[in-house]
């Protein structure tokens, strides 16, 4: 399989997410990057390229240019990766989209709702694919999880509580020089959400992609614990699904010990599963009436899902970058097939994480009260 | 110190947790149990009696009959275990409480607020003390979590989440012939609150022994999974706290999986906790900024009323029964010394349940309002 | 069920194990406690027998008196717990043996081989039952695992590896005021062996209670770290046993961070069981080719020798005490029945300890060659 | 920095090493796989050369030829990695090192001691660089532990306990079609050691790197429990080391529920240390006398050497892909700057690796004698 042309909008020298995104992009040899507009700063954009061996040539100073450039060349980008703060998210998809290069986006999907949904018409409107990195999504055990709920394992789902717990915003590091804090506290780049939209909504499409229901109505308490801070640190949601399904929903980031504390438990009548992020390759299961088993990834009762998404034999621990690439080779390998790809997240799942942030933001406005995303 | 002679109200054969509290009472050998109206059904009372080795004579058909004897007796009992089910506590406990007996009684306080305020009434007339076996405060690293938040070692207090998930009631168990099911899902003996006040009101109770605040407003949503059953067996609350601090409670009777998991986190602006019921004997805390300590019972760094709560050294298991034990050590501490004990549990934390359960049931028929308890 | 009326010698104010002997016979109510010598120090004996509240006139002296005085009363003990320092198990427990009560003895059996020989001869020379207190084989999942063995759910056994490591002798301790310390580290009171005795003891017979086979022979080094220690405080035995399973042992007091780290994993060709002896209540089992359970005390899946060995349901963790107390019940049962109990362990466990101890020190000091216990 | 040009000998598809280092030396970008002598089959070595997308002019059908002509090219390989069965590592090695080509080789060193040693010569008159994947050194809380070892943070070190336990090898699986386990049960391509060279290697590997110590002395137990299996698939090991230090190592293929269970404990005078292959992102550190600290990668109490190994946060788990990568990374940043790199395991660490299994075998056969490695 020839490798996919790859560009990149954000992520120069120090940015955390664009790091990851290239060693994604990188680890199963289906991409390569060769064109960048990395920061927004020319120097720092330059400088960036040149560190990352990349052509100087295709360094670029916007996003806009790099979208026209390329989309010139015969060797053009045949995809780009957005990795920017939230608000540039929009613009730049939308000059890529309309020129027919894929986008891949980091979430959430925009900084506001009206934005994601003007996105979402360019996205029909293009002939590209929008991809969107809700990275946990890749994880082995994220997907035998769901495979297990939608063949039934668990019976008829009653419960599912998600919760997203960090501890490194506990004090005002946005004020003490953390780049990764000042944007994601401030309302014109992160959007309406602080924690609820940097990480409640991973939580949020956790839940929904494993479950396979969605938010039909919920009930949220956000706070700002730290003084001065503009956005949400923290939220409590109560939710309730179409099916009949309940949840909650708990999103912090001043949880001390918490580092990536995503987890997940799900139950139904007949079981009940239990998954914890910074454990990843297990996933506990409980036929109701037997002992709990331990789910190891590609280990005995590994789904093919699982094994799909697995690149080692069980014991020899797979993590967060490899999740990631799951995405990434996903993504590949629908767009040199050209057959999509339903597990992979993209403009609905986005849209779908904004009205749920906007959601919360809204009931907690209005006392908690029960609101439709 | 001489041994409390105590009477029992319930917990006739078979019953689980009048056999906890025989054990719990006689664990440290400050109790002797001399006297019981085991059942309501006077054969099986009797029978209970012999079982136990009790003198037939002080085998009595009803708790009336026994508060009224053994008040005459010189050798009569100093206390009563109260048992039953919920809606016996109030009368039961009242007979004794007006013979100045002193009363350590199961949880939830009653089935009912008014009973419950009735019940305090009788309480402040009475001589005698009265205990609530909130056993789960009698946990050593339960204690410590309250110490060290106390003194500071968490900073301001931000959050609190505790949940509590079982998976026994799953199923329509009360149908199928289990007796602690029947009457936990009976409105007429259990009460308003079906999980809620069996198990919800242990999580709410632990949440405020831990951090010491008490709830100002909650907003619910409780539901009853199981077809036919009359009472919530899951329960989903936000919580806020007089002093801001924000939280959440979970409770569930339908969880596959779930044993008796009950959990505490406790976040701070300067450190977090977390303790998990299930392996008691650990306490996880961090103070911010620095690696998480796992701080055992009776290990380095156990705070002096762990210490006081343990029996056996660091490694050394203790479980259930010690912290239950525990309780009743208290208790006859107290009952000997006739000092009042600041940590036992008693009417106003009864009471406190009591608001709790009838403020969640209320919250969620007005589709999940902030309701004052 | 009449409690048997119980003696002990040693466990004076201050000493561990005799506080954890009186809880253990104490939380079942199948004991009473009588008599007692409680020290070789008169006045302490006599204040511990008040803290206790026995009869002052019970408060012996010595074992002999106890035991003289004690057959001539018609309200005689009937048994006495032994909970001296090992030197003077045999000459105590054949005191009493000698007048029919029967002996429970805490372990190791005796100080040296040959006077666990002679007890052995005063045991089976009394009516009296002997019992060995080797309480690892009282917790339920022990139990259980020891089922599962015996039915062939691991098949064929290959491999044991039984590890008990501790840290509280890290340090010279023992010349810092450590009572327990002290007596543990003297060759006049322990015998030949230091961690060997104490804790290598209940390794040993662990893996014995569990996978039903014996060690044929043994390479032992053993080590003597802590500087002017006189008994050894770590070993590492290689195990080899009459069915052509394979093991090692590991005990250690002087690893920092193990406070009671007693485990035992046992493989077959057909599967897998691993047990931690500080989250007692579990018992992980993997049936070669399936995912690994966690099987739970009194949960899905529990043998009923582990149910018969439990007082609360699963979740509701019971730990050391609990595991010790029912070595006590089971012994009440014994003695009341007149039916002699399997899985007490008793003389022969004594002297297959003291010859694993005797040929550990061999072993070792023939440069680790392998020997026969 | 230019990617370093790679060859590979080994690896073709299906195999499981070659794949991962393929991985491993593209995550970071550093190298770029231009030639290849993938398989010993050259229609099977075409096919993988152009499954992986390299030009068809640089597949080869031999190692030898492989050397030969890249070692012409101007644009010729630079680095090799060897991958293939023990038996093959020297003599392909030996041809690559003779041309100046630097060599990354598959542990264990070779099949016998006397290849390791002729080979040791090679690399020694060779200009080439040698690299030995012990991949598990790559682990960031690996070089944590390593580095506080070496600063004394728990004190002088007394004790080391190693196991490598996997289950694979259960089962006659060489007999039913297992490449993987066909030819490392076959002594002419693995040599003596079975599981002791396969992943024994690796366990010794990292109790010397951790401790810093080498075996002075060992007396080793092994077996070979399936039935017509010729090499070891357990062994229980002894160990001494020169600066008094004791260990045991257990290595075994027949441990069900043993996925890829790699453990270390160490034990000095001041402090204890555990990590768990399995769960890699964490180090369990004891100060004797403190609590038990949780110390993760990136997180509170990161070595700088951890940092320097990581390439996400705390909490983002990274896993054996990226140890491996790690390797890779310090090769290509030593190939570039020129600088030997101290931490990289190379043909010392081989060579002692061939002296364990040949010692382990020798002691075995000697009824567990003592001998010197």
């Amino acid at each position: 399989m020839e490798p996919v042309r790859l560009g990149m909008v954000g992520g120069g020298t120090g940015a955390f997410i664009g790091a990851v995104h290239r060693i994604a992009a990188r680890m199963d040899g289906h991409f390569t990057l060769v064109a960048g507009a990395l920061s927004s700063d020319p120097d720092r954009s330059r400088e960036s390229t040149v560190a990352l061996g990349l052509d100087p040539a295709r360094s670029y100073d916007s996003f806009a240019e790099m979208a026209e450039a390329e989309s010139q060349r015969e060797d053009g980008i045949e995809a780009v990766s957005i990795v920017t703060p939230n608000h540039l998210h929009a613009p730049a998809a939308t000059e890529f989209l309309k020129r027919g290069i894929h986008v891949i986006c980091d979430k959430p999907l925009t900084a506001t709702l009206p934005e994601a949904e003007a996105l979402e018409q360019a996205a029909r409107a293009s002939s590209a694919q929008f991809i969107l990195t809700h990275n946990y999504t890749g994880y082995p055990m994220v997907r035998q999880a769901r495979a297990m709920v939608a063949r039934g394992d668990l019976g008829q789902l009653r419960l599912v509580h998600v919760a997203y717990l960090q501890n490194w915003m506990t004090e005002a590091v946005e004020a003490q020089g953390s780049k990764q804090a000042e944007w994601r506290t401030d309302p014109a780049r992160a959007g309406a959400g602080g924690a609820l939209g940097d990480i409640g909504t991973h939580a949020h499409n956790l839940a929904g992609f494993i479950t396979g229901q969605q938010v039909e109505s919920l009930a949220a308490d956000i706070q700002s614990f730290v003084p001065g801070r503009k956005l949400d640190d923290n939220a409590h949601v109560l939710l309730r699904f179409a099916g009949g399904m309940r949840g909650t929903l708990m999103c912090s980031q001043i949880a001390p010990g918490q580092e990536n504390g995503l987890s997940v438990k799900v139950f139904g009548d007949k079981g009940g599963l239990e998954w914890f992020q910074e454990h990843p390759n297990e996933l506990w299961f409980t036929p109701h009436g037997e002992p709990t088993r331990r789910l190891s990834r590609m280990g005995a009762g590994a789904e093919q899902v699982a094994i799909d998404a697995s690149r080692v034999p069980p014991g020899h621990p797979e993590g967060y970058l490899e999740a990631f690439a799951n995405i990434y080779a996903d993504t590949a390998a629908m767009l040199r097939s050209g057959v999509s790809d339903a597990v992979l997240p993209g403009i609905a799942d986005g849209i779908a994480g904004m009205r749920f942030v906007t959601a919360c933001v809204a009931s907690s406005e209005n006392n908690s009260a029960w609101t439709q995303p």
